[in-house]
């Protein structure tokens, strides 16, 4: 429902105050321009498409029409994502026959990341009649999910929305066999093993691998970015793990990476055997004899990603996850014992046998809460070793080729000071080592993550040793909910939604009354002990616009977001300092009134 | 080492200044008298046994020669602990050979705690080489812990401890035979089945069961407690399911129930059946119908628990555990099927699969955090639909016999109001519904625990529509730490304290700079919307004589605590009563000496 107002550029600056309120709200108000008239559209749908917006907004900044500050503040941040996502290449798609039409449940069709779990070469796309809470770990392993029955806020795409994965929900025409493995639409049957390509923006589904597109930022875009990089006061990195995307992320306009998951590097097929090896080692100097192994491949990696991002800071994070996340699943394992034991195969039984024993050693009740982070550095120092000698010899060996590269080195799931200066002595010690090995002096920052809320309550304390400190929020959301985010999303939070007990999803849009007044506490007190300390955000809140104009008013000073939210956040932090602004000078006005107010009561 | 120092009473009193200081950590002081002069004992180790200090003190203060604050003052509440629980009856000990001497792990014998967990009739001792974290839930089933290996800060020395289960460790003499389920000590053999029984206040292992003597209360003792009663500001209320253990709860000195847990009551054997059909329950319609029968039995056992404590708030908590852990494991589930395939029991079969199947959809990654206490409410709502039913007409029926029963009913897990106000609208109609059917009006306090971070930081909100809060400190400190308690007491506490990381498990005593920093917040925001908001503490902590300081200190009503810890809570009260007098006194005479000072350089 929209009432379309055809208002002139001067009747437009008449109802300045009015716009001054909207300008908060930008979404509340869209111009479009016809025959030489404005047209002010009161309406919240968005009207015109992202890629129009962007050139209206440019073209009427040249026109003087508008200034700079409204062609920002005119766009929706949320609506450019599809500019940024690979998309179906339409002319490929007519030789492609449609299967059938559903609910697009996400509007992302980004498979690279849903791919990177599967990286040993097999692509899934989960199909279903409904999923169910059990199901959920075979989202992790898809690229794709497929669904016969339920709607938007089905499990299923409830789910792979908070996953980012491109999922298609009730497709009643499809039935499924279970039994013979394959699905039926009309006359077309599809087995496993044969290639479906799901289209997440408009819930099509069709036979066979549908080339996709590679986005590009047109040069509207571009100026619209660069405008916005002048207006923004927030730093924007991003959260990249390789080479290639640290790449992507820079053309995108990203200036450092604000979290680099060194784990996710142990994921590719070549080193996952290898940290499989360190984990079953018997002894230390077993374990220490492959993470020798493991520290070459780590290096190589920090050399290459340091390199793409020469004169930025790159935030390295130590390893996060439980070991037990390395090994194969308990249950797969005793399903696999009790096969091996039908067919008599004893040397595959006992290798077996042997890695459910040490994965039933490591299992954890709650593993989010559990022997991970730095609780896995304390105990476990030899890997924690290995990866910041990594890290300084590569720091080391760049600046050797005169190559300014600024490591910066993330200690996570840090709750108290003690736990840091355990790390800190071991860094300061390999530090040192590795400065008099090469003759030379390195500059690595050492800072922690902020996602224990024991660390926000203490950061006054954490500081003292904390170089800098940046927000895991997506943790701390878990911990000052009490919500185990997979269970949340797979069990209760389609339900809070629906009965308006959550407005929004707390792992896509940061909840400001709850976390964000933690991390106030944890701003205020770190900047007590150190005024200029560098504190930004690496959760995936760090691509949400609105999380990132709360970040704007707690005074951050970056904010890090997966490599295809960066223009986005560019954008949202231009449009969170414009906003700023906008209250100050409302304020002010309010002030001089009320005080013109008192002179005229004085005078009576 | 103590260093004793002969002193007379005057000359104690000339070193009051000292007292004073050692006043505030009184283990650090102990008294003894001979021939009529004073020993003061600088020493930390227990010089003398609890029953003495206690005895002493009540001597000393009839003989005018120490105040009742002094006397109280000068007893280590935890030291006190041997006198309430169960000990092995020493003559009896004689007619039983010791099996094996090995360090005592935890100076406790109280088996009842550890049998509510088999209250199906098997007692178990876990008796094994050395114990590993896949053994931890063996731990809850087992009464005692048995080891051959290990030390104090050992695996199973931590956990059981932790557990408050009696536990033997390091018993170098006996020999396990894990195959032919044996043990031997010198020559005798001890098989499973037959019964042993330990004292893990001194580490000894005797063959078959030994009588225990009920601990009683001194007459010194009880008049200690009733100096104390005087004394304290803090209220002292219990952690208790059943109507025995409410009685000796009054007996030990509780003025009312903290922490009544209903889900404890659907553990006995007549009752788990009917809670797992409703779990199993394929319709609402089928769910309601064993519901129907529970609160049948919740009725009557809220009923007779009220009658006991009479004229004393008793605080319902309504369901909190996840329901999937009521329903077998899933390990132990995929077992039995691999086994009744092999047997072809088809019937069976087909059952367990069902189970299987249910506690597959319910499973969670991060139970802790997962579905439970009231997301389990909002989204069976029939469960609690259930319980508060059975609460309102408790109450109501027992006030028909004017019984002056005092229910509160609280809400387990809250993290927003919005769910808060969600169970309260049920509460509402419910009540309504049960007065309008009686005719009569209830008088039922409505309020929550404070276990979520989330609820601390919005307490302001919360305290809208709670009217009474209670910390759940156990939640608590695993949600600020992010550790879950079983995987870090299992995994990297010990550890952590062996490196002095943590000096003391967070678990036992509160942690006062992360925990309790928030809970002042808390306070804080609660009391700013209702400054007389009763709140309370009902975590484990509420038995620990530092962490009772704090909540003195914090300004809290009354702690809960388990009812063998309750005199220990009320001499712990009155000593942090007694300490913050002291303090103000000495506050007020620094300040006079300033301004005499001041004074002073003005004439100057």
């Amino acid at each position: 429902m929209s009432k379309e107002l055809p208002v002139t550029y001067s009747q437009l600056v008449k109802t300045c105050d009015k716009l001054e309120r909207h300008y908060r709200e930008p979404q509340d108000l869209e111009f479009t321009v016809e025959q030489g008239k404005f047209y002010m559209l009161q309406t919240r749908s968005a009207k015109m498409n992202a890629v129009g917006m962007v050139r209206t907004s440019v073209e009427m900044v040249k026109e003087k029409l508008i200034s700079k500050e409204r062609a920002i503040l005119r766009l929706q941040p949320e609506q450019l994502e599809q500019l940024l996502h690979k998309t179906i290449d339409t002319q490929a798609v007519k030789n492609h026959p449609t299967l059938v039409r559903g609910i697009a449940a996400s509007p992302v069709f980004d498979v690279k990341k849903a791919v990177k779990m599967g990286e040993d070469g097999v692509k899934v796309v989960l199909v279903r009649e409904e999923t169910k809470p059990e199901d959920v770990p075979a989202f992790f392993a898809s690229v794709g999910i497929l669904t016969s029955r339920g709607g938007k806020t089905s499990h299923a795409a409830v789910v792979a929305r908070g996953m980012g994965k491109p999922c298609v929900v009730g497709c009643s025409d499809m039935k499924i066999d279970y039994e013979t493995k394959k699905f039926q639409v009309d006359s077309k049957t599809v087995f496993e093993g044969e290639v479906i390509t799901l289209d997440g923006s408009n819930g099509s589904v069709f036979l066979g691998e549908i080339p996709t597109i590679e986005p590009h930022l047109t040069d509207e875009f571009k100026t619209i970015l660069r405008w916005a990089e002048e207006i923004k006061r927030l730093g924007i990195r991003a959260n990249v793990d390789t080479p290639e995307a640290a790449k992507l992320a820079r053309t995108y306009g990203a200036k450092g990476i604000g979290l680099c998951r060194t784990e996710r590097m142990f994921n590719a097929r070549d080193r996952l055997g290898l940290f499989v090896d360190m984990i079953m080692a018997k002894t230390i100097e077993e374990r220490k004899q492959v993470l020798e192994k493991l520290k070459v491949l780590q290096k190589s990696d920090f050399k290459e990603i340091l390199k793409v991002m020469e004169r930025y800071p790159v935030t390295i994070r130590l390893l996060d996850p439980p070991l037990h996340e390395f090994l194969p699943n308990i249950e797969e394992l005793i399903n696999r014992v009790h096969n091996l034991e039908k067919q008599n195969a004893s040397e595959e039984l006992a290798n077996t046998k042997k890695i459910l024993a040490r994965a039933r050693e490591l299992a954890e009740i709650n593993p989010m809460m559990g022997h991970r982070g730095v609780r896995v550095g304390i105990t476990f120092p030899e890997i924690y070793e290995m990866q910041i000698r990594a890290i300084c010899e590569a720091a080391g060996e760049l600046a050797k080729e005169k190559i300014d590269a600024r490591a910066q080195i993330m200690v996570p799931q840090v709750g108290s000071v003690d736990e840091l200066n355990e790390i800190k002595r071991i860094y300061d010690s390999i530090k040192s080592n590795v400065e008099s090995s090469l003759g030379m002096k390195l500059k690595i920052n050492f800072g922690t993550m902020l996602e224990v809320v024991r660390s926000c309550l203490t950061a006054d304390e954490i500081a003292k040793t904390a170089e800098f400190f940046s927000f895991g929020t997506n943790d701390l959301t878990q911990a000052v909910f009490s919500f185990s985010r997979e269970d949340a999303e797979g069990k209760f939070l389609s339900e809070y939604m629906e009965k308006e007990i959550l407005t929004e999803n707390p792992f896509q849009s940061l909840d400001v009354n709850g976390v964000g007044s933690l991390m106030e506490i944890a701003i205020a007190k770190g900047k007590q002990l150190r005024p200029n300390l560098e504190i930004g955000i690496c959760g995936e809140h760090g691509g949400d616009p609105n999380s990132i104009k709360f970040c704007h008013k707690a005074g951050l000073s970056y904010v890090s977001a997966s490599s295809h939210r960066i223009p986005i956040a560019i954008l949202a932090a231009a449009q969170a300092a414009l906003l700023e602004k906008s209250e100050k000078k409302r304020r002010k006005t309010k002030t001089r009134k009320k005080s013109k107010e008192k002179i005229v009561l004085n005078q009576n």
